[in-house]
């Protein structure tokens, strides 16, 4: 039996939200090896952080890298700066334009430290929790993005020079809407109590309710027919 | 007059280096205004950030930011972990096949972290001192990884996408041997004493001379018709 073939190893990029979790399951219920890797990113709360680990807990991993990148020295981001973060948008404001919560070229950055982990780990695979359906309209979320990252990769790389092997960046979510991927995430028994969505929750923890992300995933979990299990303010 | 047209903002990623030192000199020749990126990514030296520095304070830059990360988090490889730098080959043996030194994806975590730059600044042009024919066998070194990686930053970025702004990765070096390399920053008028190409220096900040990056270096500057003011130990 080979091994190579029974057990690939993955990365699996885990913010502690909804998406990347959901994704974590998926890559587990494919039997993969998995290696989860989060970023500390100067992010305004470390909620998220948090929850990844909470999550990696509740999940049999290999390993977890959190990794310290300051993407604030760049500026211009509601996440890592003092801007206020968009409330109580509709969902075709969020649709309509990249908004101030955008990390300028932070999917880049994630999946480019992923590629490095892939290459040391002999990995064949890296997951993203991206979603082209129910997104924030960040330009590197959308499928051309992903493609073009795939291929700059297999050029990038020893094994793709050498072996011919391609990283392969997975994409479980990015046609499913809010609410597939949440019945998606309960088929496989994702606990979402342990997951963090919110751009700016409240100091006791409750998400805000009213964020661009809450709004998303609170229609969610309505569309879904459950109950979200996460506490918000509004 | 359009100070737009006439003071492009160019990113130029600056390691200490000659070549990338080389870049800067053409870049600023340009007439770019130039904000310079350095990574301190675990090297097992600072040498180079120390000699980044220098050759910053001798030209008109703009702003310099150094970046930690910590690449040897992941590592395999001679320049972030304690792996023998191999010493004294050949020319074709530097050539023929992806050595030790190599940094898993490297270049790719540096452009990626340009671009992010490049977004916050409205910069049109990112530098990078790459180099297709006197290298060491690096595959993020070759001009399909870049026209790759230029093509993935144009869908990655707010700008591609809602201006149709193209971030443009300049490549002076690309085809140019170690030699030409040295002569045209002889002409620009750099002063090569303050760069540092040594994979492997000594405790007295002399060059070791034997290694991959010492044996390229020398070559070039015997062939350019002149000396090296670095000092090697042989």
């Amino acid at each position: 039996m080979n091994k190579n073939h029974k057990f690939k190893k993955a990365i699996v990029l885990l913010s502690g939200g909804l998406d990347s979790t959901t994704v974590l399951a998926i890559a587990r219920s494919e039997k993969y090896d998995i290696y989860c890797l989060s970023f500390n990113y100067g992010q305004r709360h470390i909620a998220e952080l948090t929850a990844s680990k909470k999550v990696v807990k509740a999940f049999d991993v290999e390993n977890h890298l959190i990794i310290d990148i300051d993407l604030s020295v760049f500026g211009n981001s509601a996440l890592t700066q003092n801007i206020k973060v968009p409330k109580n948008r509709t969902k075709s404001e969020i649709n309509n334009k990249i908004p101030v919560t955008y990390v300028p070229a932070r999917n880049t950055i994630f999946l480019s430290y992923a590629i490095a982990w892939a290459e040391v780990l002999d990995a064949s695979d890296i997951f993203i929790g991206v979603n082209a359906i129910d997104y924030s309209g960040y330009p590197d979320c959308r499928p051309e993005f992903i493609n073009a990252f795939e291929h700059m990769a297999s050029l990038a790389t020893k094994k793709g020079v050498e072996e011919k092997h391609k990283i392969k960046i997975q994409t479980p979510l990015i046609n499913l809407s809010k609410a597939e991927i949440i019945k998606k995430g309960i088929e496989l028994k994702v606990d979402y109590s342990l997951t963090h969505s919110c751009y700016d929750p409240l100091y006791d923890g409750k998400a805000c309710g009213s964020c661009d992300s809450c709004i998303l995933r609170k229609n969610g979990f309505t569309k879904a027919g459950t109950k979200d299990p996460v506490l918000y303010a509004t």
